[in-house]
Parts: C-alpha cells; sequence; structure tokens
C-alpha cells in the first residue's frame, strides 16, 4: 500500500501528524546549534576583533575581512604588535600583496623587496625575536587538558577531544600531540602529558608572515589559511587568529603568479583601506560576536554529531573528525 | 669572528668553496621531486584524463580544467558515464552553478529546480542507483595494503603510509580506516583490514553530486572540493576524479549567495564552453600528465620529507602528516 493510497484512506486529522511523525528533521550540527541555550554563548572581547576593509572592487558591499585575535595564553607579544600596528593606523594603505591556491592569503607590508613602504613601525612594537610558539599550559587549561588526558587514557570517549595520537611504533608524537581539545573556543593541541599546548592551523586561521627561521615576524604582515589545514606550520609559526567574516574575500582573489605566490606587478595588489579594532571602528556596536561555549553540553553533541553525521544525506558515519572540520559556531550579536 | 673578517682574510679559491658548503641546499619536497629519476614517473592514460574549458572572461588564457579520473577498481560506474557524458558533448553550454567557501565548486546539469536543461541522458548512462562507494581489495591491492597492515602492526614504519588508526577504546574505526595509504597514485582508505578500501576527499578531488541517500547520481553533476578535506563525505558519495592542473579556476569563483551556495541568478552562473577526454581534444599530445610512482624511493622519500619539514624555515619537524597534505607530484610532459 503506498503513502498516497495510506493517505488517501485517513481523515486529514490523522493523516497530518502521521505525516509529520514520518517527516520528523533528523538532527544535523544546524539543529544542535540552533536548540542551543543563550546561555551557552561566550561573547567576544571587542578588543579580541579586527575589522580589514578592503578597497572597493565596485561590489555592492564593502568587502570586510573580519578577524578574532587570539587569547591568552597564545601569542601574546604579536596579538600585542598587532593591536599596536591598528591603532596606529599603520595597515592603512597596505595591501594584500600574496594569494596561493589551497595554501594563503597575505597582506600588510615593510618587505624591502615589495615596492610599498607604510614607514617605520611605531612606537612600542614589541621585539618577538626569538620567542617560541608553543605556551606553557596555564592554569586555565591544565585542569581541563589533564581531565582529557586521564579520560582518553582510559578509553573514556568525551566527543570534545577531536582526536588523540596513538599507535605505539608509530612516529606520530608532536604532529597529533598527546590529544587536540578546545579551550576557550579555540581548538589547540596538548603535548607534553598536556604541560605543553600550542594553537593550530586550520582554515582561514591568520598568522604571522616572517622570513627564514629564526625570525619569528612582528605582526606586520599576516596570512590567512585559504586551504587544507597546513599542520606543518604548528609550532613554527605565530597562530594569532581567525577569519570569522569575510573570509571569502581573501579566498577568491586572484592567485599571484610571481614567486611564491607574490604578484608580479604592485598594481594587481588589493588595497587594504583600513584596519581596526572593533573597539575603534565607528558604530563599533554593528561587531559584537559570540561564540559556543566549547564546553558546552550543547559543543558537545554538535562535535559528537559531526564526527557521527547520519541524516538524509549522510549513510555511513564517519566515526570521527578532524579538528579542522569542527568549526566553533561564531555568530553575530544583533545590534540593539 | 664575523663572516665577513672570515671571508676578507682568506684567498677567494677557498673562500668559494667554504662558502658554498656553508650554503649547502637543505633538502625539501621539491628537492627530491626534482632529484627523482626518469623511470619513477608514470604516465596517465589519456582516457582518464577530463579537460573542461570554462567560459572566456576577458582573461588572456583560456580557463582549463583538467581533471584526472579514478581507475579501477574505484567509482568505475561513474567514471563510464563521465566519459560517455564527455562524448556525447552532453556538457557543452552547461555550467559552474554552485560554489560554497571552504567547500565545493560545482557544475553541470539536469537539476530540474535550475532553469537549465542541457536534454536528456545520452544512450550508454549507467544506472547507478544502490551501487555502493568502497570497493573490495582487487589482487592488485590486496597485496599492497596487506604489506602496509603488517608493517604497520609491527611498528615498522613505511613513510608512505600515511597515518594508522590507533587508539584502543577510541572510536576511529571507519573514518581513520585500519590505514591509509597511496595506490595507483592515489590516497585511499582501507577497513575490514585491508579487505575493503575506498577513495577519499582531499583539496581538489572530484566527486559525483547528488540529492539524499540512497540517491547516488549519475555523473552529470560533479563538484571539485575548494577547502579543508571534507572527510565526511567519504563512502557517502562518489569520489571521481582530482583537479591536476586549473583548480584556480573553481576556487576563486565568486561564492554562491542562494540556497546551498545556489547562484540566485543563472546569469551569474561560469557557463562551460565544452568538456572532452583529452584523447579526444585536438592537440591532444598537450594533454600528457605523468605522476611520481608511489611505491618508488622517490615517494617514500618525499612523502618522509613532508611528515618531518626540517630546513631554513621550519624548525620543528610535524612528526607525521595528513593523507591530504600529501599531494602527488604530478607534472605535465613536455610535447615533443
Amino acid at each position: 500500500m503506498n503513502r498516497t493510497a495510506l493517505l488517501a484512506a485517513l481523515p486529514l486529522a490523522f493523516a497530518v501528524p502521521a505525516w509529520g511523525q514520518e517527516e520528523a528533521e533528523p538532527v544535523t550540527p544546524a539543529s544542535i546549534v540552533a536548540a542551543s541555550a543563550p546561555e551557552e554563548w561566550v561573547e567576544i572581547d571587542p578588543d579580541h576583533i579586527l575589522v580589514m576593509r578592503l578597497a572597493d572592487n565596485g561590489s555592492d558591499a564593502p568587502r570586510d575581512v573580519v578577524i578574532q585575535l587570539l587569547p591568552e595564553p597564545f601569542s601574546q607579544p604579536w596579538v600585542e604588535n598587532i593591536r599596536t600596528l591598528a591603532r596606529a593606523h599603520w595597515w592603512d594603505g597596505t595591501s594584500v600583496y600574496r594569494v596561493v591556491d589551497n595554501w594563503v592569503a597575505q597582506w600588510g607590508g615593510g618587505d624591502p623587496e615589495l615596492d610599498m613602504d607604510p614607514g617605520p613601525m611605531p612606537d612600542g612594537v614589541l621585539d618577538t625575536q626569538g620567542l617560541a610558539y608553543p605556551s606553557t599550559a596555564s592554569d586555565l587549561h591544565r585542569p581541563l587538558v589533564e581531565e582529557y588526558l586521564q579520560n582518553a587514557f582510559e578509553g573514556i570517549v568525551d566527543s570534545r577531544i577531536a582526536w588523540l595520537d596513538g599507535h605505539a611504533g608509530f612516529p606520530r608524537t608532536g604532529y597529533y600531540a598527546d590529544l587536540e581539545v578546545w579551550v576557550d573556543g579555540w581548538p589547540i593541541s596538548a603535548g607534553d602529558g598536556g604541560e605543553t599546548v600550542w594553537p593550530v592551523h586550520c582554515y582561514a586561521h591568520v598568522g604571522v608572515a616572517r622570513d627564514l627561521a629564526p625570525d619569528t615576524g612582528t605582526g606586520s604582515e599576516l596570512y590567512a589559511v585559504i586551504g587544507h589545514a597546513p599542520r606543518q606550520l604548528d609550532r613554527n609559526i605565530a597562530v594569532v587568529g581567525r577569519v570569522i567574516e569575510g573570509i571569502e574575500h581573501l579566498s577568491t582573489l586572484p592567485r599571484g603568479t610571481g614567486d611564491a605566490g607574490v604578484y608580479e606587478d604592485r598594481a594587481e595588489d588589493t588595497p587594504i583601506e583600513w584596519v581596526r579594532l572593533a573597539s575603534d571602528v565607528e558604530e563599533s556596536e554593528h561587531w559584537r560576536y559570540e561564540y559556543l561555549d566549547t564546553t558546552s553540553d550543547s559543543f558537545a553533541a554538535y562535535v559528537a554529531n559531526r564526527a557521527n553525521r547520519h541524516d538524509a544525506f549522510y549513510e555511513v558515519p564517519a566515526g570521527g573528525v578532524d579538528i579542522c572540520n569542527v568549526q566553533v559556531p561564531i555568530r553575530q550579536i544583533p545590534a540593539e
């Protein structure tokens, strides 16, 4: 008996709820986020939000790239330099000058080999030479990381652990670390039994461009990842943030055809109108965002679902997920 | 004593070799590929190469996207349909109609919801409904996969193994499979102790767009990955190939603003001039490519180096690598 005949044989009053049950919505990452409680969201400090406005290219909307800066204890000397440079309007008039497919889009200035010089560094820029990228786990992180490690080694599955490095005899320590977790809304790796933690490179994450090691860069030249997570850069370069809105304004730019993907001619660059901390932008209330607390039950359900998609589209649950395939939900807070 | 003084104190005949030694080139993935032997390269069958020419957008060079089709035993019914559709010129005049940042660019036609209909399927298109995506390991694969498994469980490191799923008590079987290896130049996952193998989704890989499960799609609508590897699609959708040249012509397209990233207006689409098998294109000798044999010593060294970058730029070797961060070297064969 097909459905049409079944419905035809039933009075509408019965047919509708029956139909409704058959059509029950499957649980998806989106439905979990939609069902989350308001108190599970955390507002991002406006001093942690950087807005970069690219020059108008004739599109009807401004091309704004919104970057969330990395919180303590990670990369703070570089993050401080970025705040100093933004407050000095140092990036205004610089450009996006390098774009490499499946790699990075890079901007800023000060490279003597490029025909653009925004002038000397403003006062207050810190000397970052010789600083290390990983951090000693702070008191903030250690209890959480240790709990995760404990659970992991006991084989207790906590879906807020992305994945654990594991196979004895396999030389993976370091890359996948002891484990990878989310702390304060950010994906991080933890090594040395949880004593050392460092931020990772995922799609749209922002890092500090630098010359050859041991140079560490000042923060005046930055890049955003526009391809598969280049995890080999972890601990080799300072991660300082992630693009939370407008990454497409960088990922769609023409790829550079010069050395290392630098545009051959400065005329190919995309000019940057200005870069400001959200707290310094007019109508700053427009630039308010919140993220789903990564210790919340909704986030745990969100990760578990991403690791085991099984709905109208997915027939075979993966049974696991790469930490870079779990974008932490971030949304704009509507202006009152 | 600084270098300048040292050089000044030495006759040039001594200074030059000494300087040359100090400047010894570090080993990098590029240097390993450059030093590989000609006999380590394998030509790709022209019947496995698909060329898609996008409409001219005023750029000085044609926008050609070159796709290598997946060899046996993977996804062959869909690959056969793609050959049939290309030979029937079925895609000519269709378009790239969906682009989603960090996800896919999708093209083709036949979607009744879209205002474009290239007409009925040509004769010979196979019914793929109900077919499974994973393959039973063929006699071709089993010995290699079993050798890898054997080595892995004995803790012998074979750098041609990308990584092995491992931690007891961690529910990862399936996603990371038992292991992931390269076979015939392609990254694949192996499960069931090596009995089952399936192709994976990496950046630039091409798959068959479909409706909700259990629909499997015909191959008339295809997508290319333009973001972080969406591994959750593995075994849920048919991987049929990878873009080996011109991915930037898809990854730089404007992102769609309609439902699911479909352009709201067909006028936003990027028209496709034609799609042909390389063997059917005029000047077909132009479309010859070769890949670095994934069982060769040079490829093993290439993977090991990618997993442990340590050169003038990388100070901290990762100690491992994601299979999707190891692009198999592929190069064009110069026309004679």
